[in-house]
């Protein structure tokens, strides 16, 4: 793939983008997919598709085994994924902390992608009724595409990912839209990320049983059930601005960077992959990787069947939370328009030190257990909120290829004028429109801020 | 530190910034230092302040030792840095490669600072004199600050960081004008980066013997002479825009971001950290560890006096290349507009799997000792080029405190109209005022390239 100089299209020159953005966003009904029939073939869909998931002992996993000498859990290709060990070392304001974990180590980086195309003039995005072992009711929507590298080079034998075309060169047509390299989970995931891609296709796009094409607005009322939108989808999601402005920021996004700069160069922030074998405070028993309090996750193994997947049996092991966690942003109008108190938060296995992250993110029954100094900052005062202030409340499911019913609420808390603008430096006030610009690089927003900026546009609370 | 919304300054309304570095740039003499007064001084310096660097066996080293069971060279207080082992996989369009080699892991980030102020309404750059063990001519320019996270904790138990308080708070004053975290030397160095600041000084500033104050065109003057402005010097300048547009450029800037998210994506590069003592085909003597051919750089340890650096005596490993290096840029007139032909490039230490690179960046004498389908794309087009395509042409020295005699040959050569615009998928045509914008960021724009960015303002050439 080549791009001459007259080839290049700059998206930055479709002026009409942004217009036609917020015409879908604020279309809650399709005429192609009337909300009606998605009820009915999504219903059929979770009907149809099971996949039965069943706990195995290690031992049973089909070309997976520990790997002599490090204890690590690998996969007899090489490829996928492995289960490995983390040495962290951390220090912030002469605090220091280190400890040992089980973190999945993923470095392939994958595709998600969702095609767009216009019908009766607003824009429609193509998404698929997925099937994935660890989700809660198997069936979400997902992208158009969601391929590992191994995925779609044929690692794993399965057969040809659907719609694939759009993404891959040399046979890409339509314009690209949005493309960059976006993190995951950094407490599960050592440094993994994935490619977020929207294009916009040219031509007739041939239908699916599996598939169907939804506007943002019934996209983002979606987000509001539990459950629906997968993480991936959701992850592609954020990329998509609303299309409605969101007001003058209270802080430059230089000040933004700095402010994170600041944060990265003082925190320290040291990894280092150890064997499995040598993590402490961790038990390894025949069918399960548990830490010994019980806390955070453990790492079991499943054998899933189905009829529809790429292909039909396979076995692997999955990461189970302790309990749902809670993902949380402070939202305060500033002038009228909505900013959100982001965290620089630093997780395990995140890439470059910290990401912007919701202002409370946890797991909150062990956060509660703790002694009161060192429960994460405004915890209680999201668990408290009256109810007229939560403007964003669903539990929404992670990754349900390498997580077994791993799900975070999400919420929107709105806080009041009386509410500090002048906050600790390891938070800052942001809009969702600062958050947005920031995607179109890789690394400053995690994929639970993500869920959350996704959010905000949902709630329409961005028209001011 | 917190910052309100009052007391927060947004950099971007300083509209007359870019005019005042502008004629920074263009003031090539100053009052406050004038450059005959700078060569008096300079001179003196190099005179008076000699390293004593001796060779050692491994075995003499204080402080460091080669670890039980990895054979990692490390430092006694778990801190600096430490040699390790690296395997590395890539694959790209079908092509595998794979190997493992030594590198240096060192996660902390340090402070590269320049102070500026205005003096006679011309802003000037505070410069040290300083003396590194692996510099040719032991004293280089350096940063106003180049401090190691150990160096200003206080970790090595030397003296305090003069003028670090410019930079760090709780008593920063003045106006941070640029900060980011930058990468360094991905062939050499484990996902290595430091935070480069550049912040205009408020109120007197005492002077010290060690410093000068020089204006960005007496610093442009200087890049052209050899080993004057050590890499520290080099890479904080990098930040600092010319203040002389560029003009507009051949691909927008989204287009050279979705560009190289391609490549980070289709690329597989995936690093793993190994024993040192694991490392395949270099060898390990009293003295040196070293590649088997000869090729690429050996480690050697030193034990190094001095009169006036942080502690008066010290020994520490040092990387010692095979040979200079060789970074070019292919340059090409657009509508009149410098376009210089970045490459995607990976190399074995590098965050996230590539960052823009100067066209040409190897060691020559190895790269053409290859067979000709092996060579680096445009190395025959840059040894073969005329002497008047060659826009700039100088010897730089890298990392003195780490690197023993490193140094690149930097140039810009210029092609003309009849070299292609459209170029293989691994290179971009970017304009400096887009490798400029990316600065903003992080691990876009590796060092290399950010020195022959500073040439590239360093020549005029952009005044188009």
């Amino acid at each position: 793939m080549t791009i001459t100089a007259s080839s290049a299209v700059p998206y930055e020159s479709t002026a009409d983008l942004g217009l036609r953005l917020a015409l879908s966003a604020q279309t809650a009904d399709s005429s192609v997919t009337p909300n009606a029939e998605f009820r009915r073939w999504f219903t059929a869909q979770r009907r149809s598709k099971r996949y039965d998931v069943r706990r195995i002992p290690f031992a049973e996993l089909a070309g997976w085994h520990f790997q002599d000498g490090t204890g690590n859990l690998v996969h007899e290709s090489g490829r996928f994924f492995s289960v490995e060990g983390l040495h962290v070392r951390t220090s912030w304001n002469g605090q220091e902390d280190s400890w040992t974990q089980p973190i999945i180590n993923q470095p392939e980086i994958g595709i998600l992608g969702i095609v767009v195309k216009e019908f009766d003039g607003v824009l429609h995005c193509l998404m698929q009724a997925k099937m994935e072992p660890g989700n809660l009711d198997t069936v979400q929507l997902s992208p158009t595409v969601q391929a590992t590298r191994s995925n779609y080079t044929g690692v794993h034998g399965g057969s040809a990912v659907r719609y694939l075309e759009h993404f891959v060169p040399p046979n890409r047509g339509g314009q690209v839209l949005f493309d960059s390299l976006q993190s995951e989970q950094g407490a599960w995931f050592l440094r993994k990320r994935n490619r977020n891609m929207v294009v916009e296709a040219v031509g007739e796009i041939p239908g699916h049983e599996d598939f169907v094409w939804l506007t943002l607005g019934q996209l983002y009322g979606l987000l509001h059930e539990d459950n629906v939108l997968n993480m991936d989808a959701r992850t592609v999601l954020s990329q998509i601005p609303s299309g409605v402005g969101g007001g003058h920021p209270l802080h430059s996004l230089w000040e933004v960077l700095t402010r994170l700069t600041e944060v990265k160069a003082r925190r320290e922030l040291v990894q280092r992959s150890i064997p499995l074998a040598n993590v402490s405070d961790w038990r390894r028993t025949d069918d399960e990787i548990a830490h010994e309090a019980g806390q955070h996750f453990s790492l079991i193994a499943a054998d899933i069947r189905a009829a529809n997947r790429e292909v039909t049996r396979w076995s692997q092991p999955l990461l189970a939370p302790a309990e749902q966690g809670l993902a949380a942003f402070l939202v305060r109008r500033v002038a009228g328009v909505p900013h959100l108190l982001a965290h620089a938060r630093s997780e395990a296995g995140v890439l470059n030190v910290a990401e912007l992250a919701p202002t409370v993110q946890c797991q909150p029954g062990h956060a509660q257990s703790l002694p009161t100094e060192s429960r994460p900052r405004y915890l209680d005062l999201v668990l408290g909120a009256p109810r007229d202030q939560v403007l964003f409340d669903s539990v929404q499911s992670e990754e349900g290829g390498r997580f077994h019913y791993a799900t975070n609420r999400y919420q929107l808390v709105e806080v009041g004028d009386e509410f500090p603008l002048d906050v600790p430096e390891e938070f800052i006030w942001v809009t969702a429109d600062q958050l947005g610009g920031l995607l179109q690089h890789s690394n400053y927003v995690n994929i639970e801020a993500r869920t959350l900026v996704t959010a905000l546009r949902a709630t329409g609370a961005m028209r001011g």
